[in-house]
């Protein structure tokens, strides 16, 4: 199967699939079909097989979807099979906020360490992941094979952290800062702007009222 | 001008032009070409025309835009030129973060108060905001004209929470717990699936490396 043939828009799907087929597992339910899922999941059967559809042969006429099967092909499609390290730059609330979700580890996500500026918090750890000052971190990077680092300071100083990641050997930042980081193509971004979401949320709420 | 006509798409582009633009304004810009901004945003200068016509006669041949007239309309569009009133349900780190966000007041966001079932954090304070029992939840939603209700509590008991906000008068979710909550169609949902974003970074990286 070759990933470069599914759309964006499935890709943005996917883990909502994966969620769910996690929730019907732990249900103990091993095969649905497209319409049960559909009513789950409130999109119309047809999106869901022409969705799933794109990995092939997963669904049976009359048997429906093996639940285990396609849960564990969607997780290596999206490449959440291997373990990912991860570390979390600014131990604030939100960065710790991150740290307490132990759904990541379950999901392959390994929180190496915290790395902050601030004196008072470094050897604090939360939910045992230790805080570190940010001059280890391109030691730390380096021994602790880092891919992934989830960017929790502000915006101000986000950019130059970024680009200091990456030369430190990061290949994918999670950007909580609320502005677009300019990085190399190859450098993989994906942006969490609250602010954005509650305005959108805001727009809604407006448009209801009329 | 009829909000009714704008696309959805334009609609989720609206915040990131209305964050460039406060930017440009904090430096001091007064106008701006749709070349410009094409450079600043890395998105086409067609891209860019397209979606401000929409409002209709922003943009002056040989002139630009003016930075903060656009600026006022998008805001009113995206209803953050008027007040909302909102609270946190959930007073753990990321009620904490969501609460120590000033630039949401700045965009009309008040967060009135903070609620949980905790009885060691209630009564205290966050950045001067006061975390409540929920047994206060109904009054204060009434008595502060409350319509925003920020959801950072597990998911096992989101849906039920969501359903009493609904009825105490709450017209908006913006729903950070790792489910989807059916509530009626007249209340506005927004998601931040902080496990789904993880993913399809995951994704981005797995299909980086080949």
């Amino acid at each position: 199967m070759d990933n470069k043939q599914i759309s964006k828009a499935v890709i943005k799907r996917l883990p909502r699939y994966y969620r769910y087929l996690g929730e019907l597992m732990q249900d103990g339910v091993e095969r649905i079909s497209s319409n049960e899922l559909s009513e789950k999941m409130k999109v119309t059967a047809s999106q869901i097989r022409q969705d799933l559809n794109n990995f092939g042969g997963f669904g049976q006429q009359g048997y429906g979807y093996n639940v285990s099967f396609l849960y564990n092909e969607i997780a290596k499609i999206l490449g959440i099979d291997k373990q990912h390290n991860l570390i979390i730059i600014g131990a604030g609330n939100l960065g710790q906020a991150i740290a307490n979700y132990t759904n990541f580890e379950r999901r392959g996500f390994m929180i190496k360490g915290m790395f902050d500026v601030n004196p008072r918090l470094i050897g604090m750890t939360v939910r045992g992941i230790e805080i570190y000052p940010v001059e280890q971190l391109e030691r730390f990077i380096k021994e602790n094979d880092v891919q992934i680092a989830a960017l929790t300071i502000p915006k101000e100083r986000a950019e130059e952290m970024a680009e200091k990641l990456v030369s430190y050997g990061v290949k994918a930042i999670w950007n909580f800062a609320h502005t677009d980081l300019n990085l190399p193509s190859d450098v993989v971004v994906e942006n969490v702007h609250l602010s954005e979401s509650l305005m959108r949320l805001s727009y809604k709420v407006s448009n209801m009222k009329k």
